[in-house]
């Protein structure tokens, strides 16, 4: 049973302050994720870059689609990014967590046509060896682009797919897929049915809002599930929570 | 043309004291590779572990076949590595080198045969995009022996075959491979002929002596050099330097 969990950017750091871990959100999860760890869940994590990576993807202007050619600002964006991995890695071990680092910028790269080809030898080892691999947003090499931003959705949407996970967790700060009323829908299996509700969402986020999230996560074959921190446990532990997406 | 070129551990650190760089070897290298870089040469580094990496290895009795289920011991080893790889990318950016991480234990893995899985996607497409690739030594996941060390020398081998390089370089603070006499051999085309002489150089190092390297290097396409500092730049500007192995 193949867990792929994201602990989404803007729960772990204060995302109004430059580089600001959210220390208390960090614990909560983590300890969520020892004690499923310890009832013997097969989990790989991967974390967005909140006020770490953001920051300096906007100060370079760097984006999923906009790439530069200068390895200076891409060494920045990514040196932020390792720098937040390190946290979520020292919670994880403080609490008897193994967890080891996957950098998407020495893990793979896009190709011309802007597809991702990120190896899984890794992660898939790390998982086998007993080890929770651990990933994030970054910056990654890209034909004829220099380095563009590798989102930590993207990452978990290759997990998913190629770690052949079992269920797909996206913790954030928002309880669900909201509707137009501001509810959480309970199940989504099917765009149009939500896509007027998701319409206003999609400019929240550069490297892709809720819109994009739920057309993706309908694409992969694990059922995913999108809730808030206080749900992290109960999803762990195998409980259905948030907005079900499958 | 595609050179793979790396700087021992030995050259760039104080082997006898733990995680010290020699600051002006290192100096003196990242301006041999400037100059190249700016005259047009395609390089992919690798630098070795010299007293970040083997310190914390030998602390934890970690090695290329003796691996450990600690992921603690391995981020201990993987940490003291990255640490040392930003001090070389540093020097890099310093003198107008565009130049990114590629780290091993995120890139690939070994199988239970302990045959390594390590993805190019990246250092290829960083080449392509004008950056140079820095790797080095680290520890990888290893399927039943939860990470093992893999050797600087053996990501040289892996790039210079999968990077389809013309000339691979291996530079460190001897001035090539000895001969009985301690002379330095001009070539080395068979290893039976020089078996004998490199016998008693097996047990220099935890990650495989120079007979290991000989044999190596041996099997390569491209020709490869082994060579002081002082040839670094000669090197670099397509001389032949040290001991010639193809």
């Amino acid at each position: 049973m193949t867990t792929v969990l994201k602990l989404g950017g803007s729960l772990i750091t204060e995302k109004e302050r430059a580089e600001t871990l959210d220390g208390a959100a960090l614990d909560a999860a983590a300890n969520a994720v020892a004690a499923a760890v310890g009832d013997g869940t097969d989990l790989a994590l991967v974390h967005g870059a909140g006020s770490f990576g953001h920051h300096y993807a906007e100060k370079h202007g760097v984006t999923v689609e906009e790439g530069t050619a200068d390895a200076g600002a891409a060494l920045e964006i990514h040196g932020s990014m390792t720098t937040l991995n390190r946290f979520v890695l020292s919670r994880l071990h403080d609490r008897g967590v193994g967890a080891l680092p996957v950098h998407p910028l020495s893990a793979g790269a896009r190709d011309a046509g802007a597809t991702l080809d990120l190896s899984l030898s890794s992660a898939r080892t790390m998982l086998g060896e007993g080890v929770v691999p651990v990933s994030h947003g970054d910056v990654i090499a890209h034909e004829g682009q220099g380095t563009t931003v590798v989102s930590g959705d993207e990452i978990v949407v290759d997990w998913a797919t190629g770690l052949n996970a079992d269920r797909v967790g996206l913790c954030s700060t928002v309880d669900g897929v909201y509707d137009g009323a501001g509810d959480v829908i309970d199940r989504i299996d099917d765009f149009d049915s939500v896509a007027d509700a998701l319409n206003g969402s999609d400019a929240t986020d550069v490297t892709g809002g809720m819109a994009g999230k739920v057309r993706t996560l309908l694409g992969l074959d694990a059922p995913a599930f999108v809730f808030g921190c206080d749900d992290l446990s109960a999803f762990l532990a195998g409980d259905r929570v948030g907005t079900r997406i499958d």
